[in-house]
């Protein structure tokens, strides 16, 4: 298979982590494979998403480039999403049958729940791809704010948080907790954060790294209307008081 | 405490995740901090961490940097650590005292199971701390060979496998599981992938990102005995068969 590709193109689809929002955070390998695009595609399905990866990247590429945004839209039946997908790797198909360099851009990093991999998933095998990481939002926030996602032997659960989250299950089963997308069930998880006793033990960031952020060590007094998209809430079952002395 | 700081000192003690290993996976970030270094602090507890960490540093800083070494013994009795841990955060206290910048290097991300945390834990809040976050070995695993660590609401557990480590409840109670150090308990997670039917859906990296890079699909004819130190093994209970095909 590699020699047949070989033979038949070495131009690539590439997925680029570009980190959650600070523009120093992006690696020096994201830089060198944004100067190769001849085409730039920029998901368009969660806010702001696609436009704020875009202002990181875009002083790295070619005045040229071609920019093309394509839409991942939040269809509630599978077979709709499915579709939508596969249409939009019909267009990045099409590109590199052109024999363009095309490159997908995802805010944090390429492989923690991004929409570029179901560009991959329905991509034929005969093209050749590239991805290359970025520091992902947890990553991220655990230096922001100066504490250690686990230390020793600690164990590190990350939880897309959802209606269905078995949530006091995740908080007695694992010694750090990240809750993703806080906003689709703040309720249960402020109630089950007490109920366990574990409400002291936390950190939530609202829009990390942006003008807009906020953090939180006390969320007693919040409610689901207070809680804004982009929210994550992390759980140290050792304690968080003893990693707040820096944060100044 | 913040104006307290700044009429004392400016000098800053800063944690730089560097990448795994490849020299252009590093950050704009993190580049930017060690031209800033006066001196750098390179531990010795695994082995290769310095010394790769200080590889892919050393032409970013300044050349008459000051290098000191520090060993974090794995000593058996958590107070001896402790003592260890108390009488290297002396030694950085120093340096911060003398007006110093002070940077501590760590292989992939500084918050993801490093040393790095050790000196934080022990230091007075008095000093000023700036962390610079890496891409950690699981995250650019997954980027490496391309296949997603979560897609839509999965969930994510990352685990130093060691001799405790209740590995069939892992595997039941997670969508992706990261085992890290594979080699302390390769056996029981072998039979454990076996039993629950989870033997096809793996990949296991040795030394990712290296010379001496190894890849598995199949573990079965293996032995404690062929596994590295450095050694990475991800379940994906969904398959990872589909994942592979742009392995080349």
């Amino acid at each position: 298979m590699k020699k047949l590709r070989g033979e038949i193109m070495n131009n690539k689809f590439y997925g680029i982590g570009v980190g959650v929002g600070d523009p120093e955070e992006i690696t020096i390998k994201a830089i060198n494979t944004l100067k190769k695009l001849d085409v730039v595609i920029l998901p368009e399905a969660k806010k702001d998403d696609g436009s704020v990866a875009y202002e990181i990247a875009k002083q790295y590429m070619k005045e040229d480039v071609e920019k093309i945004f394509v839409e991942f839209p939040m269809l509630k039946s599978l077979e709709d999403r499915e579709n939508a997908r596969k249409e939009n790797t019909k267009i990045v198909q099409k590109l590199l049958d052109e024999g363009k360099n095309v490159g997908f851009l995802t805010i944090g990093d390429t492989m923690t729940y991004s929409t570029y991999v179901y560009i991959l998933e329905h991509l034929p095998e005969k093209y050749l791809v590239e991805t290359v990481p970025g520091v992902s939002s947890f990553v991220d926030m655990a230096s922001r704010f100066n504490f250690p996602l686990m230390i020793g032997d600690e164990t590190l659960k990350v939880v897309s948080l959802n209606k269905k989250t078995n949530i006091e299950f995740e908080l007695e089963n694992n010694d750090n907790i990240v809750f993703m997308k806080v906003s689709r069930n703040f309720e249960n998880l402020k109630q089950a954060l007490i109920k366990t006793g574990n409400i002291d033990k936390i950190i939530m960031v609202s829009n990390c790294g942006k003008e807009n952020q906020k953090v939180y060590y006390d969320i007693k007094d919040l409610t689901e209307d207070d809680i804004p998209y982009f929210t994550t809430l992390i759980v140290k079952k050792g304690g968080f008081k003893k990693w707040r002395k820096f944060n100044i």
